[in-house]
């Protein structure tokens, strides 16, 4: 099994303005390779907040029929239409990977800052593919800031889209490498 | 008279370690176009730190002849050696670079986080090239972070170089706009 994450960040490291607002990505329009990324997935890993982010906007679920698990330890209300896909879970993210891998669980999307760098942390994200987006917005909600430790990486791509989106993927070099983990190119 | 910042940065967002400490960008011979940059500017302007930081390497002052502006309210002990090209201002970054523009510079370099975010929230910033490092330092001394305002930014290039590195060059969207100020392409 492995996990990636796949997120957009303004160029001063922000995933949402500080009230969470996120409506400056409205303005593009591309998806940047999200749904051939997406295709790729089969279970996603999010935090309470990216959850009920998502379940604010309004449109209908983006997600499909996905497998979908919000990490939280207190109560998560589940819609109804999201009960056959969608669970809640409590645990450390190598808890919570050890439970999906043994579930059959091939390529994780680990999404939201804090499920992000919980990842990081434990060492689970085997790759990271940034689109930033060309604003400045101050202050916000940090993507990254805190991680535990230094992480090497390594660059694979960089490609640049209409509107001066620049979305970078890069490798985990040290993740996971204890386990023996074999990671697709 | 314009302004730019060319600075190396880490994915997460710092431009040095918690202690100051840059030798993770030891690892990059690359000048990934530097030279061409700074030999288009007349003038550098940096904050104490980074100019005591500069010092503190083990090589030669790496600046030769270019005029250099410390931005410090306290004094800056400069080098005999440095006398003639470099000198101490204390002042707002609007007071410093209408100084410097009556002066007849005609393109400056500023440098360092505080002076920066200084410059970006005054709006006397026209470009930023920002190098990402593929690495993540978990903490250290960010570039953004507290700005005043957001600010729009064009995309006008991105390159990728040897070893990991991304290089962005962003246009200020709204950098001087009412002061007629004319942005070379």
């Amino acid at each position: 099994m492995r996990a990636s994450a796949y997120i957009a960040i303004s160029l001063d490291g922000f995933i949402a303005r500080p009230d969470g607002d996120v409506s400056w990505l409205d303005a593009y329009n591309d998806d940047c390779g999200f749904g051939d990324f997406f295709s790729s997935v089969d279970c996603l890993v999010m935090g309470r907040k990216s959850f009920e982010k998502v379940l604010s906007f309004d449109v209908d679920w983006p997600y499909g029929k996905r497998h979908v698990v919000v990490l939280s330890r207190s109560v998560v209300q589940i819609p109804s239409e999201l009960e056959n896909t969608t669970e809640q879970m409590a645990g450390s993210p190598a808890e919570v990977a050890a439970i999906l891998e043994r579930r059959g669980f091939t390529h994780l999307y680990v999404d939201g800052g804090a499920t992000i760098r919980g990842f990081l942390d434990a060492g689970l994200v085997d790759s990271i593919t940034l689109t930033r987006v060309p604003i400045l917005l101050g202050s916000g909600i940090p993507l990254f800031g805190g991680l535990e430790r230094e992480i090497g990486l390594d660059h694979i791509t960089t490609r640049s889209f209409d509107g001066g989106l620049v979305q970078s993927e890069y490798r985990v070099a040290n993740a996971r490498a204890d386990q023996g983990v074999e990671l697709d190119a």
